[in-house]
This record gives structure tokens, C-alpha cells and sequence, in this order.
């Protein structure tokens, strides 16, 4: 029986040209993350399951378990004996594992940038899929508004380099948020519930989420957080609620609008509360006219290391949605450049075939791009192979060019050809 | 408790130092596959289970399997219902999938590179991972001799570029060895057994490989394979086992010689068989006098789309083993250049900051890489953070300097320190 050739449900493969616009991608965000004092830091994708289920075991549904190898596995120890390894399902949970094993030899403050894929076992959904790439840029070590300002500055540099139009970036704080929560009488336990019900603002109808709120925490408190559903509520009016982290959320934006000329493009939500609960500080998310939810997204963590049985280190840290990045510049109609050979050297027959190799071979030390062709037979046939291959030229050594040391170089485009040395044609093809 | 740092076994973290030059040796390689005209692609980390273990399931072992979600798994049904997906232990198997499903739209003969982590479960052990980095570049499409000597020209050029000295590359075809097999007498079922006894030839003393070979097939049988266990056999001495699959096999190895101009790197190796089974004809290893084994190797395969339903669909291909590449650039003393930012940008103290971002914002925009020291503090503690990032200057912006409109900058090398303006600072940085 044949065997299926579709990737598994919500992994996919990439063609040549959409990996040549996420490679372009990559450089850029690479490139970008280094200029402004990130260094390149990985992991691997596998890692111990207690890592990844942390201390609640609240992951444990997103991993993608690996099973136990060796021996015949005994089934009677039930079904948490089979695996010991499991996907990543983030990078953030991996940098503070990497961060704990190897802080006495990193710079402090340590800034590392990620990028690489992460996996999660959730049901496939258009955009959504099972494996997909996170580029990450994190600042390890330091309690200081130049962390979440350099991160975030560092992000719309990149959405600025790829000319994908500027996100705008909304934030906010979860001790603002807590304080508030508290000031209405939230209980602590119940802090996190009500993140969860008001992170759905975006997408659900408001009455929908005052229902949940008075069903959670009953309708005396969830009317004191009408400002809050209402997204109406300004820095200064609730700044009362944790005066020292309103403080710095306004230094924030304020230095931020100053340093990209557009002060508008950076803004106080109170309703953005981001999903994740390892959340300590300021949040931020970016958003873009084109993409429902954010494209990017972090904020301040400040206790993750202390998983690793270290003391709690102050830590901040922004991750690029790949996959949402790549739509905008498919949109936006990105075209690499350079991934494509610029000439293809046919091969007229057997007999000629080590001259065409030799002549190829030579005009790439001269710093041609040139593929040849995997075979021989009809020239025709071998242009369009050219012409799909994206090469600007093909070139032809026939029984005549071969006696006089020449090469046919014939333009893809306009079909114009013309006869060659070696010694013309790279000023030609490049 | 607390959760363990290290990685699991097998699996690596790597330090910025390490990225940097990995990275270094990513962008070569994929530049030098691209100007010989091969196209990136991309599959997934993991597959489902029978395109992995294929029609004969002798790949099974070295799976890390994916255990199976959703529900609670029913362990009644036995081992082999636990898990469906697994990741992958090559790059080719997955290529043979892609191709099988996209051949339609892609250029024919096609001529792809794959670059990326593989996992194999087998025990760890010094330089032997289960998590590894290959690098294949392979021509799908076409019977040509080309194929070979392109895919050996573009890894062979990889070497030069990276500057690690040059490997040899020993070269044997399958149609050969099985003539003389069959000529001997060894039995059409006994092929792969005799090949994988005489792939021991470089680790195992000769005297073993013959005992072992006697006992395969006969010590009739075996006495005529001497000439093979010696090692001794000219190509054309063997010729008439195959004489189609020897002269493809001479031009190979005579155009290569011309192409490289060092004809004595290309050669016919009687013994080398190399382990895999599915390769049916031409097949080459790199070797490299500093390091064991082979750094790359690969051949033709012209059979493994016929497991995805398809007809055989000839093909060639090569891996460079990039573990062991890694350890030649660092032998070399290779130094990524450019990974790290030129200058840092103290934080004189909070008042200081806003203009402190501004002014490192202002030199990103100019060109010039800047970090920001993530904090305030001892500027004497800022300086031992720049250069330990591996910043050429420090940059200060005290009181005094934000006054006039100027930048101090501390050469971090000789310590010397100059007054700048906005303007003349990107000239001295770069």
C-alpha cells in the first residue's frame, strides 16, 4: 500500500518560494534582534516533560509527548509512565531552564534572542497549526523600563524593515491589574479566572463577559470592574490601584512615542490582559489593521527561574508571531532576492557535458550564481527548465562555441542572445 | 522541588559563542547550494509513523515516537497503538514524501536543499547526538551523471568557502559492488548483509571482516571477495562486473578532477559501501584528515518515491554531517563576524534614560549596531557589561554631555575616551 504523501494534520510543508520569504524573514529579524544587543542563544526541541508541565502541570495538554525508547514498555504503570520527553511548546520556558544552568557565564543583564519552532498538540484550525516558528527576544536580569522599551523598540524595527505598515502597540500592567481586581474585591484565587474571562473582550460580545464576570465572582464585585470592560478607563484614573507600576507604564509609552516619532502608535489598554499566567509586570501587546489579535506580543516575568530553583530573577521578554508576520508580507507582496541562480548552463550532449560542468564551475569562482542542468537533451526543454528555475540566462556550448572557446547567453526574458567568452559574461549575468 | 537545568541527554543548549558560529556556517551553506541553483525547502520535524518506518519498518529503532492524544489512550491495544507521528531520523525520507506530493509544480529535473535539525534514538555518546543538524542538497528527476558531480562540486565548494582545508572524496557505485557480489556467488538476499560486514572495513581489523564474511556466505564465496577486502581493486580492474555503472562512474571522477583542478581528491573506493540500503547506484563520502568518519556523504537512490505510490523517480543527493563540520571550523579558530553590536549605550541614571534610548534609537537609524545597558547603576559596572557583550565602545550621555548635545565615547580597547556629536559618531563606531 502506498503511503500517504500529505504532512501530518497541521504541519505542513514549504515550497521553495515561500521558504525563500521565511528565510528573508529570518535574516531580517536576525539581523535586526543583533543590532540592537541581543545574542543568538538555542535550545533544543525536546525537552524533560517535568520542565515543560512546570510546577502545576497547568501545559500538560498543549505537549506533544515523546514515548519511552528501550526496553518493551510495561503498559500496567497507566499511561504518565510512557513518556519522559516532550516538544517545546514555547521558548520562554526553555530560556529560563537555559538561563538557571548557565547564568555564571553570561553577560548580566543577559539579552538573548530565539528563533526556531515550537509545537502544540491543539486541533488544527485554519492559521493555526501544530508546528510553528517563534522568534523571541528576552532580557534576563534587570528590573529597570529599558528592558520592555528596548524589546518593544527592537520588534517594530523589525515590522519597519520589512515594510509591512507599523503595528501599533497597546499595553498594560498586571499589577494594575490585580490592584484593581483587589480594590473590587476580587479573591486573590480568583485573579487569574477573571484575566481569562476579560482577555476574551476582543472576540466576544460585552454583555456576554459581564455575565461571566458576575457568574464569577458575583455581581457586586464584577459591576466595580465596569471601567475595566468598558476599555474606557484612562492610566491616570486607575493609577491609584499600584501608583509604582502606573508610574513606570507611563515612562514607558511616553519614552517609546519620543524615540519612534509616533507617540499615537503606543497606548494604555486596560482591558489587555494577555493569556498567560506567568505574567508579573508590564504587558504589551502588537497589533496590526490587517491581522486579527496580535502579531506579536510579551511582557515582564519576573518568577519563571524560580522553577529551576534558583531565586526569582526580574525578567522581560517579546515573541514575533511568525506565521501572522509571513501573511503580511505575502500581502504586502515581499519578493526575496538573490535565492535564485542567475544563469542556467545547459548541456548541449554527452560529449560536452564536462566542458559545460568546467565552464560553470569557473564562473562561479567569479561569483556567478549558476545551476547546469541535471541532464541533457532538447535545448528547448532546458530553457523552460531555466525559466522555472527563476534564472535570468541560459547559457549554451555548442560544437561551434566549444571550437572557439565561447558561450551563447541567451536573455529568459527578452529572448535576445548573445555570444560570450568567458571573460564578458559575468559583467553580463550580474 | 526543583526542576533539573540541564538538557535532556543527548540534547544540547548552545551558548551565544556557539549560535554565532553555527549560524556563520547555515548562511554559508545555504549561499553555496543556492549559486549552484539548488532551491530551499521544507518539511516538518515530525511525520507519521509509516512514512518513517517505510515499507519494512527497519528504521523503527531509531524513532523518537509521538504518543497519540486526545483521549485517554486505550494501553489494552498493545505498544504499537500508542503513538502515530515521529520525528524525523533523516532529511531524505522526508524529500522523497514532498516530492511525491508537489512534483507537479515543481521545475523538472528538481534540484532542492533542506537544512535542519534530525533525532535519533540512539544511546548519546561523546559527539554523537540525538538531536543533530544536517545539510542535503539533492537532484530529484534525472539518471544524468550531472546530478553527482553538481551535488559533489556544491559540498566541496562549501569546504573551500568555510576555509577548513579540503576533504577527499572516495566514490563507489552499488551496481559495481552487487556485480561482483553476484559474480562470487553471493545470493541476491545475502547483498546488504555482505555490504554492511565490509562498511566495517575502516573500524575492524581486516582478519575480523574476513572471518566474517566466511561465515555469511561460505568460505568459497568469500575467497573470492578478497580482491574487494584488500582494498586493492583499480576501477578498472572491477569494470566488467558493471560496465555501464563503471565508465559513469570514470567520468564522475574524471570531471570532478578537472572542475577542482586536484584530481587526486576524487577516487574509486572498492570497499566503501556506506551503511543505508537505498541507494542503487553512485555513492561518495568526504573525508577529512582531522576528523573520523566521513564529513559528508551521499548517492543515488533511484527507488524511494516508489514508497509513496509513485513510480521510481531517479535521484541523487548528499548530507553534510554538520556536528562534524563544526568541529573543523572550530579546530580553525573560525570568528563570526557581526553577530554582536558595536557599541553599548550606558544609563547614566533615570533622568538620563529617555535621552539615553533616543540617542542609541537615532544611531540604529544611522546604521550603526548599539545595545543599551538594561538598568542604572556604576558606570564601572556598565563598561564590564559592554565588553562582555563584546561592544568596541561604551557610550555615556552624563549630565554634562546631555547639556552641550554631545556622546562620550570609551574606546573599550585602548580605553581611550573621546567627546562626539550625533553626527561624527557613526564614523567612529563603524
Amino acid at each position: 500500500m502506498a503511503i500517504p504523501t500529505k504532512p501530518p494534520s497541521g504541519f505542513r510543508d514549504f515550497l521553495p518560494d515561500a521558504c525563500a520569504l521565511r528565510s528573508l524573514a529570518v535574516d531580517v529579524i536576525s539581523r535586526i534582534y543583533r543590532e540592537h544587543g541581543f545574542a543568538q542563544i538555542a535550545t533544543p526541541a525536546a525537552e524533560d516533560l517535568s520542565t515543560l508541565t512546570g510546577k502545576a502541570g497547568e501545559n500538560e495538554k498543549l505537549i506533544f509527548k515523546i514515548l519511552k525508547r528501550g526496553e518493551k514498555l510495561d503498559l500496567s504503570l497507566g499511561e504518565s509512565e510512557l513518556a519522559d520527553l516532550g516538544l517545546r511548546f514555547d521558548l520562554t520556558l526553555p530560556l529560563a531552564r537555559f538561563y538557571s544552568r548557565n547564568k555564571g557565564i553570561l553577560p548580566n543583564p543577559f539579552k538573548a534572542f530565539q528563533m526556531g519552532p515550537v509545537w502544540r498538540a491543539e486541533r488544527a484550525q485554519k492559521g493555526r497549526y501544530r508546528e510553528f516558528v517563534q522568534c523571541d527576544a528576552d532580557i534576563i536580569g534587570s528590573d529597570s523600563p529599558t528592558c520592555e522599551i528596548e524589546v518593544i523598540s527592537a520588534i517594530s524595527a523589525v515590522f519597519r524593515e520589512l515594510k509591512v505598515g507599523e503595528p501599533t502597540v497597546v499595553l498594560n500592567d498586571r499589577r494594575i491589574l490585580f490592584g484593581l481586581f483587589e480594590k473590587a474585591g476580587v479573591p486573590k484565587e480568583k485573579h487569574t479566572a477573571v484575566c481569562v474571562i476579560l482577555d476574551k473582550l476582543d472576540k466576544v460580545d460585552r454583555a456576554k463577559i459581564v455575565a461571566e464576570l458576575a457568574e464569577c465572582v458575583g455581581k457586586d464585585i464584577s459591576g466595580k470592574l465596569d471601567p475595566l470592560v468598558s476599555g474606557q478607563a484612562k492610566l491616570d484614573q486607575v493609577s491609584h490601584a499600584a501608583p509604582e507600576a502606573a508610574e513606570n507604564l507611563a515612562e514607558i509609552i511616553k519614552t517609546l512615542g519620543a524615540i519612534s516619532g509616533s507617540p499615537d502608535n503606543f497606548s494604555y489598554s486596560p482591558t489587555m490582559v494577555r493569556g498567560l499566567d506567568y505574567y508579573t509586570g508590564p504587558i504589551f501587546e502588537f497589533r496590526h489593521p490587517k491581522v486579527a489579535g496580535s502579531v506579536a506580543g510579551g511582557g515582564r516575568y519576573d518568577r519563571l527561574t524560580e522553577l529551576f530553583g534558583g531565586q526569582a530573577v526580574p525578567a522581560c521578554g517579546c515573541s514575533i508571531g511568525f506565521e501572522r508576520l509571513m501573511l503580511l508580507l505575502e500581502e504586502a507582496g515581499a519578493k526575496p532576492d538573490g535565492t535564485r541562480a542567475r544563469a542556467c548552463m545547459t548541456v548541449f550532449d554527452k560529449t560536452l557535458r564536462a566542458k559545460s560542468l568546467e565552464t560553470a564551475s569557473a564562473l562561479r569562482k567569479s561569483g556567478v550564481s549558476v545551476d547546469v542542468y541535471p541532464g541533457t537533451g532538447k535545448l528547448k526543454a532546458q530553457f523552460k527548465y531555466a525559466d522555472s528555475c527563476g534564472a535570468a540566462f541560459a547559457l549554451v556550448i555548442g560544437p561551434d562555441e566549444a571550437e572557439k572557446g565561447k558561450v551563447k547567453a541567451k536573455d529568459l526574458k527578452t529572448g535576445k542572445e548573445t555570444v560570450e567568452t568567458l571573460e564578458s559574461l559575468p559583467a553580463l549575468l550580474k
